[in-house]
This record gives structure tokens, sequence and C-alpha cells, in this order.
């Protein structure tokens, strides 16, 4: 079953890894059926250069069983679940070590606005979590670890349709977006912002923010009711 | 009609991917003829992949209407016009978001001259404009882009035949030349200059430009009328 | 003799030049057949780009003396030796400059464990040695560079089976695994982590590594009796 | 004539730009046929991608005569020069404004030997000439900038068969061999050293040289009557 998402997410698994943004097997990817409640996702640390849709696991979003599939699902599948069960509109989920997010990730920083680039990707700065407890690493790590990622759009009032990424304290970034096509974009996106941010700051290291007004016209530009970039559909 | 700068136009905006220099749909480039009064510009947000000449889209210089082209022209038209009419001997404009020289642009840093491979390119530092206000954003944003980069030239009394490109506040470069070829050839180095920059930074931090007499040299034996670089044409 | 070992051994050789770790003739790599004592190891600057498994060496493991190959053995062998014999459980040992992993190096710090990457390859900061005297260098220079090796694991009470790499000051690091494939993938790693780590300290001079709860975590669902990533084999 | 020697430029030329050192036209490799006092240069300005050996120019080691070619020889031909002269053991001489070599000229800074790759490749730090004066620069530039090489060599008694490099303060580096693959072989170092040198002093700003005996334990192993590094040849 789901044979069109296995193949995408099998495709964004590939691409991930084209794109530079996963090195060996340090990422996943997964896709979202909301109206059968079903997620597909990449099966865990298996070669890249294998990999078939056919290999893709198939997940109750709800349950967190496993319903199809004869490899074990990504080991963060259960962070998967919790962001597809907390964020409504999203449609696919990316998980990926890619170098210049982490380093924000391990910098425990969290990456602000500095550019157009990033207004063009995101409303804000990508948040960062909290370090997560001894508890919560002890016990169902990976579900703690999406809890995090929730709290702190809880808390700080985000908006999972404005801010498509996390960056997890000492570990790595979470990407999402409407359609694995979306995910994959705002992946790449998020990593080259991280890039232009880290340089950014060796050159300014009191580097402020762009405007609010700057924010505003790029973002929108591209996203909402009032974007007039790219051609009508 | 404009057959062959369509093919130009188009062939540019490929070459700035393979250059490395546009990720994305991130960047346009646009060709003038000026006799005629007619740009060439990329459409916006088309797939790179799939670009041809028969995309690209036919601007009025002074109207800025489309006269040709089934599909909506780059969001940045409007700023390229006002480059067009603003600086009367450049025949094509480029806008990429290419790392190194976004960063400067981020930063809000003018792009000091320190060496050579500068020298080569541009008659001393290329310049950043200032931000735009709020009113400048909100309404006519592109065309107030256009503005900002003319005005900054104005009051520094400026010559665009000698300094090829300018750093965006807050967003990223745009990049000139007589022919697309040229602004091509302008958009590569100045991202090598940005690099090299950056990191000379990094090695001494208190780095001054190098001497008028070494600039004057080095641009001068490649630009201009006691040029003896290259071969006689 | 041992033709399968030398396949491996030269396979992973060129690997190395693959993945960008080993430039111009600056790296080897070697296997242990440990049951006949038996080392298969690259020829010294013999260019990869020529390089077969015939021209591998084969040098017994306690006497070092050369029993098989035409050509001399990398002039390394030494410090592979002591490795082989030190650390009981390693089947493969490679020597690179690859870039990040030698900054450190020639910084003379070791790499602490800023972020999960890290975690899942080594249990804690990869370790520098101390700098060799000059009486070592003088005489029998690459045995006493494998000797300050195990001095450091040996002082530190480290484990060579959970810490598979170490940085040797002013030089550049060597990488171990239990077989050819995990040193590679091991030395991959490494590189990844210590380009992490650069930049990580740029955003974060002060960054603390990760918590011991994360750590145990990451390195122990990876490695060991507990370990739930990949497939069952 | 000198059809060998023509290949071998051309080829050099070429590889120069694979290797990433050269950008455009940023860059110029010659050959010398010491026993005819003549030496063989790329052309100027001609783009890489349509080189031929036929292009190459014949030029007089003493008098600087164009004696062969159809094209102007590289306007650093004087430079190539006035090292042939000076340094009587080198055979072939490239200039590139390869990055990293190119910050470190740009910073005016020496390049210390961090470690033992640059002991590998250089007997101490890379020097840095001094500027040129506004006199040197307007009058023989070219010629006056082989002239502050040879006198940093001559001031700090350096040994060109030992130090394959020097950095021209403010441009980018020159570098040198016996034949044009050992200068190759040296430029590619040159890059490498000067990248891990750059962030070595980001990991520890007071990062000191290796010691006496490691740089001489490295440059001796692989150069000079001792080496014993490689195969006997």
């Amino acid at each position: 079953m789901l044979e069109e998402l296995k193949q995408q997410v099998c495709e964004v698994n590939l691409q991930l890894v084209a794109a530079g943004l996963v090195i060996r097997t340090w990422g996943n990817a997964s896709g979202l059926d909301r109206a059968r409640g079903l997620v597909v996702i990449k099966p865990s640390g298996v070669p890249y250069e294998q990999m078939t849709p056919a290999q893709m696991v198939v997940v109750a979003l709800e349950s967190g069983k496993v319903l199809e599939g004869a490899l074990n699902p990504s080991t963060d599948t259960p962070t998967h679940l919790v962001l597809y069960r907390a964020f409504p509109n999203i449609g696919a989920v990316i998980h990926t070590h890619s170098k210049f997010a982490t380093m924000w990730a391990q910098a425990g920083r969290e990456l602000p606005c500095f550019g157009t680039t990033h207004a063009d990707l995101c409303y804000g700065p990508v948040p960062v979590t909290r370090p997560l407890t001894r508890q919560e690493i002890e016990a169902d790590y990976e579900w703690h670890t999406g809890k995090v990622i929730v709290e702190r759009f809880h808390l700080g009032r985000l908006d999972a349709n404005q801010v498509p990424a996390v960056l997890l304290e000492g570990h790595a970034p979470f990407v999402w977006g409407a359609t694995t096509a979306q995910a994959l974009a705002n992946a790449i996106a998020l990593e080259v912002v991280a890039e232009l941010a880290l340089h950014t700051l060796a050159l300014q290291p009191l580097a402020q923010p762009i405007s609010q007004a700057l924010l505003d016209k790029h973002f929108l530009r591209k996203h909402g009711t009032q974007a007039y970039y790219g051609q009508k559909t």
C-alpha cells in the first residue's frame, strides 16, 4: 500500500544524500498520508546506495505500530510521529546532520534571520530546543526528542507553518513541509542559511536581524495569500 | 523576437547554477538590447533544470511592460530596470545569493580591496547600500531596491563601469557588465573575492586595502585604454 | 597469500581518496590477519591512480619483516604494528592528513564531544598525544609515534574499542576499526565531527560537551550489547 | 621547437584548473630548458578550455624576447624569468591565486610550519615578500615582482631548493620545482597547508611551529640524500 508515497519518501532520502545533507546513514525522511493516518519512513541504518521504495516502512500515526515492511523503521520514528501529531498541516519530516545547521545545534544557538535568504524560508529565527534531561534521555529518548520540539514551539508561540525547522540542542536539525518536495527544499535552504549566518557573525559579531518590514516582505511575497513570487498555478 | 539575447540570458542563468552561485531558484539574470529599449529576463520561480530560451520574458526598458512571454518575469525585474536606466553602459545584470558575497551583505560591510584578485575586478571596494526604510519596503520594494543602489553610487561618486557590483544590505549582491558573459565573469570573481576577504580578516583583523598604486596597476592593466593583459583583439 | 585482505586494503586506500580524506600520497591503510600474525599495508609513495592489490606488502606483525611484496611498505608501517600489538580487537588501521582532523592535531587540542554525531562514533573526546621528544623523533620515529599513541590510551585509561581514533600532536589522525570497512567509516565520521567542532567553537567559544546521559544514549544505541540502531543481523 | 616541454607546460596549466587552484584565467605556469636558455610559458588571458600546446610561447631566458608563438606570453613572464635566473635548480614556475594561499598573502603573514604536512613540503615557513613601492609598481611591475621575491630569499638566507614557494604581499603565491610535475605537486600541497594553518589558528590563536627535530625528520625523510620515503628509483 501507499506505493506513491513510498516512492516519494525513498526519493527524498536519496536526494538528501545527493544534496550533501546526509553523510553515511545519518538522516531520515518520512511522509504522511494524513487521511489514512499512515506514515512511511526510511528503514534504520540501511546503506543509501541500495535503498528501494519497497524497503520503506509503514507505521500507524497514532499507535506507532509497524504495519508493513520487513525492516526496522528509523530509530527516530517516534520523533517523526510526535511532530505529525502536533503540527496538523505538515506532510513530511526530514532529519539530517547537515553540517552547518548541526554546528548551530551543537552551539545551542538559535539561528537569527540575518538576511532575505532566511526570510524566504522562515518567518523569524530558527529556534533551538532546551537540552533533554537525563530522565528524558534514558527512557523513550526519541519520543522525548519530539516532545521538546513541540514544547519549544508551544512556549515560543511559534507556528510550524511559518517556521519549518528546529535545531535540537547538542544534536542536529529537524525540518518539515507540506510535502516531501517542500521539506527537502526547506532542508536545503536551512543548510545554506546556517552557513551564511555562521560567517555573517565572523564579519560582524554584533550582527542584528533584518527589520520586521523586510522579514514580512520576503516571507509574505513567497508564502500565504498575498504571495506574488513564482507563477500562478 | 530577440532570439539571440534570449539564448544568452537563458545560458547565463544556467551557468550561474553550474558555477555554484545560484541554489534552487535564488537568482536571476537579464540582458538588454539598449538600441531597442528591450530587456530579456528570467521568469520567476521556474526550476533551472527545465529552463529554455523560449521561457525568457521580454520587458520594455522604460515602461516595465511585459511585451512577450507566457510566464511572469522575475520578481526582481523592477530592480534590473532601474539599474539599466541609471547606468548607461551596462548590458546585463545578475542577481544571486552567492554565499560569500551574501555574507558580506548580511554583515552590512563593504568589501575592501585586500588584494590584486579584487583589483582585477573592481576599482576599489565593493559598496554596500543603506538599509531600505519601512516605507521603501512596503511599497514598490523591488523598485526601491534599485533606487538605493543608484543612490549609493551617486552619493559615493562611484562609476558603474569601474565598480561592477554592489552588496544589498541584509540581502545579497547585484552584479553587471557590458555583456552577459562579462556580468557572469564578474559574478564569479566577486564570489571568490568575497571568500578571500572573509578569511583575510580572520588572519589579520586589521588588514588594510592594497595601495592605490597597486590598485591602479592591476585594474588598469586589465581595463581601459592602457590595458595590456590578454591578447589584442 | 592473503589475496582477499590485499583486495580490501587496496580498496580502502582508494576509497580514502574518493572520500577526500587523502590528497596526493598522504595516507595509508592496513589490515590485519590476527590469526596468522600478518599485516597487509600500502606501499610507500605510490600514486593512487595506479594502485593494485598485488602491490600491497605483507609484513609480519611481531618481527616487522617484509614477507611478500616488491615495493617498500609505507614508512608508517612501524606505527601500524605498534597499534595492532597494543589494541587486541582492531583489524584495520588508517592514517590520513584529512583536513579538519589535522587542524585539531596541529592545534594540539583534543576534540570534544559537542554533539550526537560525535557520540555515535566515539565514547568521549578524541584524544591528542603529547609531542614526541627530540630523541623519539631522531631514532625510530615511526615506532615512537605508535608508542605515544598507546601511552596516551594507557595514561587516559582509554579503551580503543570505544575510542577509535587519536590525533597526533603537530601531525594528523590515526583511526582504526575491527575491519577495513569500519575503519574507513570511522575515518569519514572523524573528519565530519572535526569540522562540526571547529565551527561550533566559532559560534560558541565556551561550548561544553554534551551530557554524559546523551553520550551514553547515542554511543550505546549504536555500539555494544544494548544497541538497537540499524537492522538485526 | 621544445614540443615536449610545450606539452608539459600546457598540461600543468590545465591541471591547475582541474585541481581547483586556478579560476578563470588567474594563473600561469612555465617550464625551463636551462641548457638551451629557453622558457615555455602560457599565453596571456586565453581561456583554459581551448588551450593547446601549440599556443605556448617560447621566450629567451636572458633577453626576455619572444622567440616563438603567435600570442602574447603571460603578463607575468618577467617574474618567471627573474626567478629562473636567480634560482639555479628550478625548472618550472607556477603562479596561481589559489584561495587559501592568497588569503595569507593578502593578510601579509608568512605561513608558519604548524605540522608535518607542511614539513613534508617546505623546510620552514613559507615567506611573504615586502610590499612593492609605488616606483616598483609603476615601472616594470612584473620584473620588480620577481625582484622582491629574490630579495626576500636573499635577506632571509632562504634556499629555493628547500622553500619552494613564496607569498606575494597583497597578491598571491608563486611556487616552483625542478620539473612541472614537482611544481604542480608543490602548488597543490601549498594550498592544503595554507588551509590547515588558517583553521589551526582559529583553534589555537597562539599556535607554535613544530619543533626543529620534527621539521628535520619530515623534510629530510622526503628530500635530500638521507630520504627514505617512497620507492628507490
